[in-house]
C-alpha cells in the first residue's frame, strides 16, 4: 500500500481527492496494490467540508502530513511560491516524494528543490504544471527521449487563448473578451499573471529545462502579454493569412537556445491556429520524430487532477519496486549541471508584422521602406487600408527575416518621421513558409 | 551497460541502428549508463552493407542474437507474423526482453506473446506499433492512467490519409491518388493491407486493449477500407460541412465496447479534419482529462526508430533498477484475464450520410423517406444535386441517429424501388453536434 498526503483542497485538490477515493479499484488494478489518500490538510474549514473524505482524513495543519512517517508521497496544491517552497523542501528533507502542479514554484525555486530532492534521493513530479492533463512532460522525459528537440511552439495559457479566440471570432475588444472570460470562469479575479504572459513564461521555463536538459531559468525569457492587443491587428493579420496566438517559443539554433513569450502570428492552416477557446497545445519538432502536436485542456479541476494522479501512480510504481528516480526529473542525469545560454531577444531573427499609421501622402511608403532597407529589413508584403484613423491610414508590412535589434532600431527611426503617427505596432511571425514576393 | 540485439535491418532497423550508434552519449546522459547495440541480424547482405555498424556487429543469423546470453533486449523489426512470432517467443523463452514495432504480430498473436512474457517475467514493448513516434501508447499506459477512456477516434494509416487528402484537395480520383502515393513513397507496392483498413484494424485492436484493459481481439472489429470511394462523396460531404477520413473508432457505451474501422464523415472544424497528408492522429476523451489530441508522423524510418529507442530506454531503466514489468504491457495487471465484449456492428447507433441515384420524378423523396421512417430513421438534412448521372439525380441525406441494422435494412428496401438505381452508398458520421432541423 502506498500512502499519499495532500496539502491544499482548492479546485485541483478536491479533484485529486475525488479521483483517489472514487476509483481506488481501477487504480489498484493498474498499480497492482492500493494507492490510498491517508490525509488532506486545508486551512479553510469550508473547503474541508466539501472534500469527499472522512473526518479523520482531514486536518487544518500541514505538519500532520509532513510529520506523518506513514506518508510516502506529499502532493502540494496550495499554489503561491513562498509557503509552497518551505513545504516542499520540508517534505523532501523528511525523505518524502513530492508531486506538485505549481509552475510558478518550479520556475522560481525549481533548481533548489530539484537539487534537494537529488541529494535526498526522492522524486519530484510535476506533470500537472504544464498543459494540465496532457501528458506533455511524460513525452519530453520519456516518449521523445531519443530526440534532440529542435523547437517547441506552445499555447500554454487557456485564459489568453480564450480571449484571443473571442477577439478574432466575435470581433470583441480586449476588455469585452476579458469580461466574457471572467464570466465563463476562464479567468481569475486578478488575471495579471495570465494576461501579461508570466504564467506562460513559468511553463516555458519548465519546458526549456526538459527539452534542453538545463537548469530552470526564468530570467532570460523575454515576455510580453496580450493586454495591449488591438482587434484591428487580429483582423489585418487574418487578411494576410495569419491567426494571432500568445505563443511560448523555444528553439535550438545549434549553439544558443531561444526562449520567448509574445503574441505571435501563425499561418491559418497551422495546427496551432485551430486551437481555440481555453485549450492548450504544444507543437514540437524532434530531429528523429519530426513534428508532433499534443492538445487538450490545460487547466480545470479534473484535467489537472488527472495529471497529478498519473504522477502518483508513477511514483508509487517506483516506490514499490525500489526504483526511486528511475527517470531524472528533467529527463537527464546531468541537467542541473549543464546550463545552456539563452539567446538575447535582440539577437533573435524572425519575420515581423508592422503596422504604421501614416498620412496618405506621396513618398511615405518609400521613406518607410528606405529606413527598413538601411537596417537590412526587406519587405515581403504590404497592404494599405483605405479607412482613415484620426486622419492617418494604416499600412501593414510583413517583413522577411530580420534581426530583432535592427527591427526595433528601424521602428524608432520610423516613429520619428513627421508623416507617421507613433508608435508603430509590431508582432513577430512564425511562418516557415514565408515566401511572398519581395517588393 | 545494457546490450541490445536487433533483428531486421530494413528501413526502421537502419534507423534504430543509426540512433543507437550516433547518439550514444546523449542516450547515456539520459539513462545514466551505456545503451549498446551489440549485434544486428539481417539475411540480406545488401541491407547489412548499409548499416552503420562494424563487421563484428553484423550477422546473417537470428540465432546469433537469440542465443547470445550477453544480449538483454531483442528488437524485432522483420515484420510479418509467422517468423516474427517464433522469433519473439524464442527470445522470451530465453528470458530476453522484447521491443517490436509489429502491429500485425500483436493483433494476431499478442495474447500468446504477452502471456509468455508474463510467465517469464520479461517485458514486451511496442510504442512504435501505433502512430510511429507519437507517444500514444505511453500516454494510454501511464499518462492517462487515472482516466476511464470514453472514446478514441484515430487516423492511424498515413497511406490512406494521404490518398483521402489528395482526393479532397485536388479532386483526384482514387486511382490517381493511389498512384501519387506510390510515387511519393507513401504506399507499398502491394498496399492492400493499408487500403482495405486492415492495418488500421490491427492498430485499433492494440488501442482497444490498452484503453479498456482487455485481451487483444481483432475478430470482432468491423472493417471497411477506402478502395471503393467515389470523389463525388468527398465533394458532397464537404458541401454538408464534413471531411472524409478513414477512422478507427472505439467507444465505451457503459457495458459494451464499440470497435470499428471505416471511412467516416467528421465536421470540417474537428481537429482530425485538419490532419492531412501522411500524418496520423488520435483524438481521445478521458472522463477526467476531457478531449486530447496526439498528432505526428505515423510511419517512416526515423519517427518509428524514435519510438523503438524510447522503448529501449524504458526497458533499460527497468533492467538496471531490477524493476522489470514496472508497468504491465497493457497498462493493467488483469488485462489478459478480463475480456470485454465488442458490440456487433448491427447494434451500433450513429448518423449516416446516404447517397441515392434516383430518377427525378415526383414522389421519389417521399417514397424514400417513408421507408426510412418505417425503420425509425429520421432525416436531418437533404440535398438534391442538379447534375444527372446516367439519367438519375444524386440525392444525399444526412440522418439523425439510427441503428446500423435498421439503416442497412432500409437501404436494401430502397434499392428495390424502381426509381432508384442501386446500390445506394452510405457512410457513417461522427458529429456530436448534429442538430440540423428534422424534415
Amino acid at each position: 500500500m502506498v500512502k499519499v498526503g495532500l496539502i491544499g483542497l482548492g479546485t485541483v485538490g478536491l479533484g485529486v481527492a475525488r479521483l483517489l477515493s472514487e476509483r481506488r479499484e481501477m487504480l489498484a488494478r493498474r498499480l497492482g496494490r492500493q494507492l490510498v489518500l491517508k490525509r488532506a490538510a486545508e486551512i479553510d474549514p469550508e473547503r474541508r467540508s466539501k472534500a469527499p473524505l472522512a473526518p479523520g482524513q482531514l486536518t487544518a495543519r500541514d505538519k500532520d502530513i509532513l510529520e506523518d512517517p506513514d506518508i510516502d508521497i506529499v502532493v502540494e496544491l496550495i499554489g503561491g511560491t513562498d509557503v509552497a517552497r518551505d513545504l516542499v523542501l520540508s517534505a523532501i528533507s523528511r525523505g518524502k516524494h513530492v508531486v506538485t502542479a505549481n509552475k510558478a514554484l518550479l520556475a522560481l525555486h525549481g533548481n533548489e528543490i530539484l537539487a534537494a530532492a537529488a541529494q535526498k534521493g526522492v522524486e519530484v513530479a510535476f506533470e500537472a504544471a504544464v498543459c494540465g492533463g496532457v501528458p506533455l512532460i511524460l513525452a519530453l522525459r520519456q516518449g521523445l527521449a531519443a530526440n534532440r528537440i529542435q523547437e517547441m511552439l506552445g499555447i500554454l495559457n487557456g485564459t489568453c487563448n480564450y480571449i484571443l479566440t473571442q477577439m478574432s471570432q466575435s470581433g470583441m475588444s480586449y476588455d469585452q473578451a476579458l469580461a466574457e472570460a471572467q464570466a465563463q470562469g476562464f479567468a481569475e479575479a486578478d488575471p495579471t499573471l495570465d494576461l501579461e504572459g508570466i504564467d506562460t513564461a513559468h511553463k516555458l521555463a519548465i519546458l526549456v529545462s526538459l527539452a534542453y536538459a538545463t537548469p530552470l531559468n526564468l530570467d532570460p525569457i523575454a515576455v510580453s502579454g496580450i493586454s495591449n492587443l488591438d482587434p484591428l491587428d487580429l483582423q489585418l493579420a487574418w487578411e494576410f493569412g495569419y491567426a494571432m496566438k500568445l505563443l511560448a517559443i523555444t528553439r535550438n539554433d545549434g549553439s544558443l537556445i531561444e526562449a520567448r513569450v509574445h503574441p505571435t502570428l501563425i499561418p491559418k492552416d497551422h495546427m496551432l491556429a485551430n486551437v481555440s477557446g481555453a485549450f492548450n497545445a504544444v507543437y514540437l519538432t524532434g530531429d528523429a520524430v519530426g513534428p508532433i502536436l499534443l492538445y487538450g485542456q490545460g487547466a480545470g479541476m479534473m484535467p489537472t487532477a488527472s495529471a497529478v494522479v498519473s504522477d502518483l501512480l508513477d511514483l508509487a510504481r517506483n516506490l514499490t519496486r525500489g526504483a526511486n528516480r528511475r527517470v531524472p526529473p528533467l529527463g537527464s542525469e546531468t541537467a542541473l549541471e549543464t546550463p545552456r545560454v539563452i539567446k538575447p531577444l535582440d539577437e533573435v531573427v524572425t519575420n515581423y508584422y508592422i503596422r504604421f499609421a501614416a498620412l496618405d501622402r506621396p513618398g511615405v511608403l518609400s521613406q518607410i521602406s528606405g529606413i527598413l532597407g538601411n537596417h537590412n529589413i526587406s519587405i515581403a508584403a504590404v497592404i494599405q487600408k483605405g479607412r482613415e484613423v484620426k486622419g492617418a491610414v494604416p499600412i501593414v508590412m510583413i517583413t522577411h527575416e530580420a534581426k530583432e535589434a535592427n527591427a526595433r532600431q528601424a521602428l524608432r527611426e520610423i516613429d520619428l518621421l513627421p508623416v507617421v503617427s507613433p508608435p508603430a505596432v509590431f508582432y513577430r511571425i512564425e511562418d516557415p513558409h514565408l515566401h511572398a514576393a519581395q517588393i
